[in-house]
């Protein structure tokens, strides 16, 4: 879901995007829908022309950005298969919580508190300048902050790199419209909103719906 | 800080009030400033005549309610001192955060995840009614949400007991002036506020204070 949403969403301000997944000719041969119920990734494919598929690896090497938006539990083998040459000097905008529903609901988190997914992605590709952002709002309010409350509402970078957390800032104004952006410094601040998620989900239930987000206020 | 400050304000308000320790004669013959670089709390209770100080059973045999503002790494030690029979039947209002420091900077939580210390306090007080709350501003906010954003801004509380939670809600709202209350249901949600301290934190460096909090819109 976040993958599309994000993909569509480029593809429509003209950006060259290709979806990587491990097998792209099982991908386009599954016709079923998929376990959330949406329908198959061919039939999206049908209608979003724009959007290539490929390999993970074929997609890492063809983006002059990367965008982490797998299963937390699999990214790291997700991203091994991209391959550390074709992620090398690149931002890799990191959107993956590290949910594991394997206990039952609620879900807990596969890494947390001394560690965080961001973190181990930045050790596993050290010469690639990850950068987690979006990760605490829902797919449709990513690519547009603006159905939620005027877009009055706060969303936050971490990463190592300034200058990437900057870029990755812009992109987020320039191509979504978010207005109010937090830099909350270095990759560890990764850990704060990755623990935020199971916070999130009780505000969903609470509030009866995933379009929520938090805006701060000093 | 946390205990200081509900319990001024709460005196202030003409409510009978009595702050606990290990041992009160030993709080009492401290004269130099704690370890935040505080007064000693025998200066604070000549500022504040109204507020008694006794042993942690004393405070909670005395109180129709009880607030845990201990630390957090403390906070079970503490109320087993208080004793069982002493918060047999009455409301709990946890406040407390489960920071460990040990292992310095940024602070980890000592239980998180698959388990709260809200949740560890009502497993070990089956005949309390635990209600999480307030923890997640800092403490002048706590008893003054005005202070930040005209009070537009969000609690949350988290409990077994639908009443208890009711009911300190309206506390929140009449002592306090509390205007935006969330209920988050059962006392497992309080995973998510005790797992947002790590965010929280790294939002108070963000931001250069701590007189920050979350507006939830949806």
């Amino acid at each position: 879901m976040v993958g599309q949403a994000l993909a569509a969403k480029l593809a429509k301000m003209g950006h060259r995007v290709m979806v990587g997944t491990r097998s792209p000719s099982e991908t386009l041969a599954r016709s079923a829908p998929n376990a959330a119920g949406q329908p198959p990734l061919s039939a999206w494919l049908q209608e979003n022309p724009a959007v290539h598929l490929g390999t993970y690896a074929e997609a890492a090497q063809l983006g002059a950005m990367v965008i982490n938006a797998t299963n937390g539990m699999g990214s790291l083998a997700a991203l091994h298969q991209a391959g550390a040459a074709n992620l090398s000097g690149k931002i890799l905008i990191d959107i993956a919580n590290p949910l594991d529903f394997s206990r039952g609901m609620p879900p807990s988190l596969s890494v947390s508190n001394t560690d965080s997914l961001a973190e181990q992605i930045q050790a596993a590709f050290p010469e690639t300048r990850v950068v987690k952002t979006l990760n605490t709002v829902t797919a449709a309010i990513m690519v547009a902050p603006q159905l939620l409350a005027n877009g009055e509402h706060t969303i936050f970078v971490s990463g190592n790199d300034p200058a990437a957390r900057a870029q990755v800032s812009d992109w987020l104004k320039d191509w979504f419209g978010w207005k109010h952006i937090l830099d909350l410094g270095d990759i560890t601040s990764a850990r704060g909103v990755e623990m935020y998620l199971p916070l999130w989900l009780r505000l969903w239930g609470a509030c009866g719906t995933p379009m929520l987000n938090v805006r701060i206020v000093t």
